[in-house]
């Protein structure tokens, strides 16, 4: 089974292609370059490097949000036109979840933290339970949109070690060495931001779930009202 | 602090770049093509995503073996061209290490392997323990080039659960369903081969330490004879 994975929910872009538990290429940059100037390009470029005949895909995984509204949009949009040329199916993988999926097999729960602005972080809680030779992820806590102060509460209230990553990192690092009371470490470089790869390798395993949509179906999952919205609606 | 990655040390091709805790970009292929045609490509790729300045850099971290010898030679031979250019020096990730720092922070014992053909495999033993705040890895049993059932006995001596990954799984699958006797279970595809940014972030933390080599004096760590100095010795 073949999968290509996108995901421009933040700051990185990514694009990955994994067939069953190996992935064939992967191109990720995190830099100040806008998505809609680098997430096609760099899938041609993967596409061009791994010899890739789209038509062989099963299915596009993509990081269907929570994540900057732009970023999702054109992430979407790109897998929507994707999946409507080649009549491919979407598989939606939740921004929190993919980038929790990153420290799969740690024995601590796992909170991501992404910069949501306006005093808040996308988030969840996760761990990881070893079962029959595998593990499989946990959601402790669904994927929201609160304050730092509430989620470290949460983690205080769990009492178990917690890892967090993100690039609400660098943004809470102060606050959470203040709110939080529980031990806790960061993620590495390697492991700490979106990566397409990872979107791919939980979108395996929901796809096998038959968590898809078709691509005229799929619309990303913002959390919150975009500005615009909640500006009309304070009218 | 800024690092320039490189792995192709076995099938997959890997570039990355990292500054500090943020992996700047990431391009990873595993696929038929022969690195001698893909490295420096995919490097210069990177290059240009991300406007890189290689004179910003402030050293080159190598998977330096074992491995594939012409992989190997391949990418030793583009580090030591680059750290000659720049003057930058060279920090040599031993292969297997960075292999199992694919999986920081898990509780099990990571066992990598690498098919050394000859019914041998690259492997060592490896765990992490958490101390102030962070992950350090620590080295059970060094890299070295032994047959599955001498890992897989080591394995079972220290009776922990342990997690296996690396090109060796599917090869030896089989094998080490009939040879090891505790619990374990696999890497996932997005952490189970090598990737530059993990070779950049363990070649981070040596950097630190002091682990650095001049251009001029790297070479690769092969941990076996070639085929040509073996079949000379038989004679």
């Amino acid at each position: 089974m073949k999968l290509l994975a996108l995901d421009s929910s933040g700051l990185v872009a990514s694009v990955a292609v994994v067939e069953d538990d190996t992935l064939l290429a992967e191109f990720t940059m995190n830099y100040k370059k806008t998505h809609s100037q680098t997430l096609v390009p760099m899938m041609n470029e993967v596409k061009r490097m791994i010899d890739l005949d789209l038509e062989s895909i099963d299915a596009i995984a993509i990081a269907a949000g929570p994540g900057s509204f732009t970023g999702l949009r054109i992430g979407s949009a790109t897998a929507k036109g994707l999946g409507l040329a080649l009549d491919k199916p979407i598989v939606p993988v939740p921004t929190v979840d993919a980038l929790a999926y990153n420290m799969r097999g740690t024995a601590d729960v796992v909170c991501p933290l992404m910069d949501a602005r306006r005093e808040q972080v996308y988030t969840g809680l996760y761990d990881f339970s070893y079962q029959d030779g595998s593990y499989r992820m946990n959601i402790i806590k669904s994927q929201c949109a609160v304050a730092l102060q509430e989620i470290a509460a949460a983690c205080n209230e769990l009492g178990r070690r917690v890892i967090f990553l993100g690039d609400g990192v660098p943004v809470y690092r102060e606050k959470i060495s203040q709110c939080v009371n529980v031990p806790y470490s960061f993620a590495d470089s390697f492991q700490n931001r979106q990566r397409a790869s990872v979107v791919a390798a939980l979108g395996m395993s929901l796809f096998r779930q038959g968590v898809v949509v078709s691509a005229q179906d799929h619309a990303p999952e913002y959390l919150r009202l975009s500005q615009a919205e909640r500006e009309r609606m304070e009218q």
